[in-house]
């Protein structure tokens, strides 16, 4: 008998056929004695409408208010689910965020979780009931609910596996598991068995929009295997779990690609102590996240400067270089929007050599101009022409001997 | 400077442009030093939905998951106020029912409220912002949601009145107060400037559905002075108040009738005691509550045994009837849906005498037959044929001296 904890995305829930089918993967567990908790997204679309009746009210919403409108979402999905499964008999009951003890701190609209309780949901199982816990959702120390960001329920789902030492977290999904790239980019892509916690973190900082990254890190702190796979097919999915001896002869995991990100460039300014924080700090205070920023030597003691940021931010953040640039004497400030990032990923790489100069080669064969370089331990990243995006995973993919045999192109 | 307790009801909060003017309402007495809490209803139309929505999942949901989709019709327009207000530079804030510590009984879908704490509504009014409580819906002692049934707003802003002493409680609706009869029926129908609790209390019952009934029970509990008037113009409406000498003199307050109830008579049972127990007890079984309940004698040491329930519980009651009335041996068991309850209501009755037997000689001047009478200390209520209703309500207008001078007809 298994504590089994089963999360429902949004195109998972969209319908109330839909949700009929999550009754019917959820009680054929329970009828096989194991105990269930459930962890639902809001109905597909919801949220985005109400964010849109939000703007409705005003520009900027203010965000402990918008908290409380998108909650509404989960709790819709975790009523119906429970009164469903009442309504066949089964022993149900529904939880909010605040019910089951999903602390959170007060960062309203992106709150992280500190700690779960899960008293009432401990109570719930050991009287063998369903639970169907509202997923996305919080509460901080003074009782305000708070919403953990754009796919927090994935978090909510590890997070409370973790609390309950569950024995499975599940998260079911509109796609049946982790690829080695983008299928729709990639025809050769396959899908993976089995991806190491660090892999995973790097794919989905990259881009890949499998699980939250929190779920993830989540995952890794308290060693919850977390299986994503398709709430549409009985197939099994990917494993995410602790890297093994196994993952480690593999030199690549995965290539993903990314146009989320523009790139701004100072040049010639004073290669001096201080510059780069004079040019990051308004930027961060803007509330902008910078990714990359790489500082290279120009002639006659100057230096340039290049970082990347969310396409969101890209005018906001020209600006504020075009200020500081003058301040500071640069030459020019040259920004560019038609980028991507190209990334591949593996825990063997921790242990193999070469694979930087394979990436390099791969994109040089095609004629692909590599403008940014970045490097993690598990993870090489490469910034280039945005028209080149799909070509590059493609070469990338083959090279590393990633194509797969059984696919259908 | 006073401290204002405004209810809006779902008409008023019916869509974003309804919702500003609320905004507009709120801010008004904020900005003269008011000290101002809000209560609102979901949008008009929303419960009704979510209820629809609940039916597809299953014919009776369960009552527990359903006040908790319930609820989010609330939690949306809280929301959506305090954003408002925050968007205009007002310090504002939405509380749900278990943030304002609205504490009811386990009955969901009719919770009764047991007290408020308050706390944090008080906390935040010492730090002068406009409070936006979600109406309608509380908490139990385990913490789930509960529901106060229709009209439940009514009944969370008068109690947080009470809790907090407030100065007024405005309940703010689509009408513009409590008329002496239905403007709809009665084309000379007068609004009151003032009524009293115990008289609202009988005009609520006998379906004036200005205010929910409980709302009435707690405001002349408390002595909360209610104001019930219109948010689409600015005129005063009618005071909810305690009776005072003025009051008496007026001998009929209002004409109401009620078309919701059907008639069941059980003929020539054995008069016996226990016989009447017999009939009621599976009727409140079934949850089927009994308005009137009159017995006759009947010939032959036999009674006859007649009462009204809700149309919508007719069906079963019926069957509950003959089912019974066989048991006991009955003559014959009759329903009749095609009746109407009109009544005359007003404190001053305690006083004078004569009210019955002018409204009796009334309806007979009319050729109206009365088929049942029950009478309260200030109240007077005959069942009639459902079509003579309205015939009734305008004759006994005119009888009891209630015509407007300044009618349009």
């Amino acid at each position: 008998m298994a504590l089994l904890v089963k999360k429902f995305g949004g195109t998972s829930v969209a319908d109330i056929d839909r949700i009929r089918n999550v009754a019917r993967r959820v009680v054929a567990d329970y009828d096989q004695g194991h105990d269930v908790v459930v962890i639902l997204s809001a109905m597909a679309g919801v949220t985005d409408g109400l964010i849109r009746l939000a703007r409705e009210v005003t520009e900027f919403p203010d965000k402990r208010e918008l908290d409380v409108l998108l909650a509404t979402g989960e709790q819709t999905t975790a009523a119906l689910l429970a009164m469903l499964l009442k309504s066949m008999n089964y022993p149900a009951e529904s939880l909010l965020g605040f019910q089951a003890e999903v602390r959170t701190d007060a960062a309203f609209g992106n709150a992280r979780i500190l700690d779960i309780g899960a008293h009432r949901i401990r109570e719930l199982l050991n009287a063998r009931h369903i639970v169907v816990v509202a997923g996305f959702q919080g509460c901080d120390a003074k009782g305000n609910i708070t919403t953990l960001g754009r796919g927090g329920s994935d978090t909510s789902a590890v997070a409370i596996a973790a609390s309950l030492s569950a024995d499975a977290c599940e998260i079911f999904t509109d796609v049946d598991g982790v690829y080695t790239a983008d299928p729709n980019v990639c025809s050769k892509a396959r899908k993976l068995p089995r991806i190491s916690y660090d892999e995973m973190l790097e794919m989905s900082s990259l881009g890949a929009k499998v699980l939250q990254i929190r779920s993830v890190e989540f995952a890794k702190k308290y060693n919850v295997p977390v299986h994503v796979r398709s709430s549409f097919s009985e197939e099994e999915g990917t494993m995410v779990v602790n890297a093994d001896a196994d993952m480690e002869k593999i030199v690549v995991t995965g290539v993903t690609s990314n146009k989320n990100e523009a790139r701004i460039t100072l040049k010639a300014v004073p290669d001096q102590p201080g510059i780069a924080a004079k040019i990051m700090t308004p930027i961060g205070e803007a509330g902008i996240i910078v990714d990359m920023i790489i500082q290279n030597p120009h002639s006659g003691g100057k230096t340039d400067l290049t970082f990347t940021v969310p396409k969101a931010d890209y005018r906001e953040a020209l600006k504020i270089a075009e200020r500081v640039g003058k301040e500071i004497d640069a030459e020019e400030v040259i920004g560019d929007e038609k980028i991507a990032k190209v990334s591949v990923t593996g825990v063997g790489m921790r242990s193999h050599h070469g694979v930087a100069a394979r990436m390099f080669s791969t994109l040089a064969k095609e004629n692909i101009n590599i403008m940014m370089i970045t490097t993690s331990e598990i993870r090489i990243s490469c910034v280039i022409e945005e028209k080149y995006a799909e070509l590059a995973v493609r070469a990338l993919h083959s090279a590393f001997g990633l194509d797969g045999k059984n696919s259908d192109e």
